[in-house]
């Protein structure tokens, strides 16, 4: 039996989300027919438009409307001289959250991966240079993953920032706040201790 | 931080798929919007086209984007005297894979549940008791799940049946094939024993 056209596609254009295989893909699209029509129907509208109009912030590269995001308009913000360096979005979003950081942010959309074949220039490093040649950048806050990746990117960022005489900070890694001695890697409690820090007096 | 409308839109959106949360919905838009915008932007125009285009058989109630669906329509079985009823048109396909079967379906797109509201009407009944009345079906087979539900719908139906004179059949319950006795259900074995089948000679 073949499954009307319409459905067919449906059912195969559902495999583009991340972790659906076909048979989730095929309940995804019967559960939208048979108990949400309208959320399909939202969802679809919704897609096409953000495909479309959602783009990259000229000045920082996170996912914006406008050419430039909320962030880098912000009248309190845009003479900082902090810049704090992620490799997404969510990352901005996570570190927003906090309500901490009061600085500028700019966003890799990635990590390098030469593997991948990902440089320098596919995470935006020619756009940052540029921002470091200006002289408007006093600190920049290293903020990728700890992973290997993340990790080398920093390295290779740090170097720049080294070139231009700009500060280069990287975040601390260590013990979450909560967290118990005995479920943390060993890798990260090698961090804990060699960052430690003294109690002053 | 404001996420962009467009996006704080498709992050809500996403949120009528089932088992997805706001964590999940989040990383999806950020998945297609990075990764695979010719995949979303595709995904769009299927869902809004599926939702607008699909609808059901008029003869089976399985979804259908013409009046009659193909099973219906098909010449070989629009004569077949044979009617298999099932809960959901995934449970037409899981019949047809078997590639045994070849008469007619009628999709209940549910089951009877009075708590929540789904009567007789609601999953068809009316259209089916009509069906029965023109005395062109000789028998029904009740393939809905063996579940409370499916039971008491398959019961109900059976009664119905009897009422037109109608032969009904439940499919067999007992063991899977393939299963091990030892990790199958009491239920189902209890099953398995009572519909047993003598070897004959």
């Amino acid at each position: 039996m073949q499954l009307s056209p319409s459905l067919t596609a449906l059912i195969e254009a559902l495999r583009c989300l991340p972790g659906i295989g076909p048979k989730s893909a095929q309940r995804i699209a019967f559960h939208l027919l048979e108990r949400d029509r309208d959320g399909g129907t939202q969802l679809g509208g919704c897609l096409t438009k953000a495909m479309q109009v959602i783009g990259h912030c000229e000045s920082c590269r996170t996912f914006s409307e406008s050419a430039q995001c909320d962030i880098c308009q912000s009248v309190k913000r845009q003479d900082s001289r902090l810049l704090c360096i992620v490799e997404s979005p969510t990352d901005v979003l996570a570190i927003e959250q906090t309500g901490q950081y009061q600085g500028l942010y700019f966003v890799l959309m990635g990590h390098l991966s030469p593997i991948d074949g990902i440089g320098p220039k596919e995470i935006g490093l020619d756009l940052l240079e540029q921002k470091l040649s200006q002289g408007n950048i006093d600190e920049v806050i290293l903020a990728t993953n700890p992973t290997v990746e993340g990790e080398a990117t920093a390295h290779f960022i740090g170097e720049l920032c080294h070139k231009y005489q700009v500060e280069a900070s990287r975040i601390a890694h260590g013990m979450p706040v909560g967290g118990e001695l005995d479920l943390v890697d060993g890798m990260t409690l090698m961090h804990a201790f060699s960052g430690r820090r003294s109690l002053g007096s």
